[in-house]
């Protein structure tokens, strides 16, 4: 049997006005999977733990990210095409605007006006014989990869996280004498950028066109690569997933699953989660294990758009679940999300997330699929840490541990 | 306050036509201690993890197997009842049938006839300065036992699993002397019994009788005896067990309990489990706690059928569970299984088990012994490694964490 995980980004809720989107929300598909499968909610890292969406994603896959990560960086580069190395020290970066030494604009005004150029000349630097990598993503952001002997990730960041300061300057976390060198070369990297991007025609174009300057690059999220056992080595089976999110795509590639790319899907409400969906019944006839990750519940709950949340969810209700219940056969089907991003906070939190699973599962009374309605499901409450080795279970793909 | 643990091996299960075998069968008297009592359901070793019988009962006994665990061998020598030192090297074995050097039959006919003499010709030999152990069990069933320094479990089996091929080398799985020394005793083993039994008289005999000879023995789950803390050190109290599954008796023997045997007790759907419940009742008198394990619902199983399991369930109800209702007082009396084994896929699975607990408990609505209407209990989803605390706790016998 084949497995079939759903993921919606940040779906989990509060209240608002008495109920939580997915409860004002019309879901006919989405409830018929919870009445035909078994019900349940998750808290996809431990009780209590806020969860990004990397440490979640990773937990569901079945990866102690309290032993494992260390930061975003080596999965955002991950996502953007690098093959990481063991060891690899990576951060998230941004393009970003400085007038006299100080920030004006942390995401250089959103202009991608000739970034490409730019993320060129800054390629391929070597700081004290060590070989750094940077790489453009999609609109101002990029990843930074530094990689050779004596790094660490245990440095703070130089994005300020505010605009009217200068770049931070990279401090070591430890005593380390690793952590001293990686941060002084960061900070060397800050540098030298600056002095590239500057006075570059690229840049001097930019400000004739009215647009400000990409003259300094901010990085944060550093983290070192871990090795992450392959899934396929793990589980025994070939995973692939499907993410319009970077970050999100990173971590599947960390653990080896193939990247399927979507035309139309771009992490937002207005993503073609249609094509998404086709896409992953598509490669349940090639792949073992397919993974579809859905993002814009999770952008709107940072909007603190409830009405946006809650068409969303309808959305994903019509065009990614009722397919899915029409044409996907013999599969274990999981639809949960990775963490709650509550629209009365506008920030992720610790609320545990529904879950339903259909296959050969004994079923529950639960006819809807919402937090409340799975809370009484007969799942109960499980970590995400397990998930994996019960969908290698009911797909009978599990090793016995024992006699 | 005593106590007293019911475990029905593979008990639990998925849907057939929409129910389990425990939803089917007519259980009055599990119902009345699931009324009486407090329910849940139980992952006895973690959630998603699919349970041999050996992890699954050290788990509920409250030994982690993830630490302890290495391989089924050592218990199955426990429960044939030879005293296992720490360190000893045990594997269960087969005497099987070969010709030409291909094994003809990997139960030598299942045919007892001569096998104490055998197994005696076999036992005691002396490779490479260490000392082999060697004990029949029932029927074609026996134990190697290797007792020495730079020993390792870390070895694979000479049983092929199957016939028409020779006996496989037993190879180390890991880079260590200890483990290629190991392999080599057992190899040299494997050859010195097939040359003791090849031309013995016992096995000229049964030839005469038209059986098969057994001339060659297997050998598989090879495993380390652990050191495991006594129950009488752990829990303060003395236990017994009733089982008549040698590795199961192993496993209780392990853990320092007295190990009883009952008349007409074997481990089928035919055995006397109303014996067993009746020695499990006088067991009550002498202990603090009893252990009272029934296979024959796993075995059911793994035939995959489904009325016969069901009308065991019903033989357990009227002869175990209705007596001890009746005769067994101030005890904690708890009715679970080790693991579910599904009549559909014929193994054991991860699904999580029933558990119904009677005693000084928050009594809960639910009313029948079954997968579901347990898990709408008050006990919630609970962890097998838990168990013993919470029955000592229920028995006034727990010690206090902290002040």
């Amino acid at each position: 049997m084949k497995s079939l995980l759903i993921i919606c980004d940040g779906m989990g809720d509060r209240l608002t006005d008495g109920r939580t989107p997915l409860e004002a929300a019309k879901t006919p598909n989405m409830d018929l999977l919870a009445e035909r499968g078994i019900t349940g909610i998750m808290d996809t890292v431990r009780t209590g733990i806020r969860p990004g969406s990397d440490t979640a994603h990773l937990s569901i896959f079945g990866y102690n990210p309290f032993e494992l990560y260390t930061g975003r960086g080596p999965f955002e580069a991950a996502g953007a095409g690098i093959e990481l190395e063991k060891g690899d020290i990576a951060c998230r970066c941004n393009f970003a605007s400085m007038e006299n030494g100080r920030i004006t604009d942390r995401r250089a005004g959103r202009e991608e006006e000739g970034l490409d150029q730019l993320a060129k000349e800054v390629e391929g630097i070597t700081i004290k014989g060590v070989k750094l990598i940077f790489k453009r993503g999609q609109g101002h952001r990029a990843v930074l990869v530094i990689r050779g002997k004596n790094l660490s990730p245990h440095i703070t960041s130089t994005d300020p996280e505010k605009i009217g300061v200068p770049p931070s300057k990279s401090m070591p976390i430890d005593g380390r004498k690793e952590s001293r060198n990686t941060a002084e070369i960061l900070n060397e990297f800050t540098k030298r950028a600056e002095s590239i991007l500057s006075d570059h025609i690229a840049n001097k174009e930019r400000i004739r066109n009215r647009k400000l300057p990409a003259n300094v690059i901010l990085c944060r999220g550093t983290g070192v690569n871990p090795y992450l056992k392959p899934f396929e080595e793990r589980y025994g089976i070939k995973g692939a997933c499907i993410s319009a999110t970077t970050l999100i795509t990173g971590v599947c590639r960390s653990v080896g699953m193939d990247a399927i790319e979507v035309k139309g899907a771009n992490g937002h409400t207005d993503s073609n989660i249609g094509a998404k969906a086709k896409a992953a019944i598509t490669a349940l006839k090639k792949y073992d294990f397919v993974f579809l990750h859905i993002k814009g519940t999770d952008e709107a709950s940072h909007d603190g758009n409830f009405n946006a949340k809650r068409e969303f969810i309808e959305r994903i209700d019509s065009e990614v679940i009722a397919p899915i219940l029409n044409e996907v056969k013999d599969t274990t089907v999981v639809l949960t999300a990775d963490h709650s991003t509550p629209i009365n906070i506008r920030q992720h939190s610790a609320d545990p997330v529904p879950i339903a699973i259909l296959g050969d599962v004994r079923t529950d009374p639960v006819k809807r699929f919402t937090e409340r309605h799975c809370a009484k499901g007969d799942i109960g409450r499980i970590c995400g840490i397990n998930l994996m080795d019960r969908i290698m279970d009911l797909s009978n793909r599990a090793k016995l541990f024992g006699a």
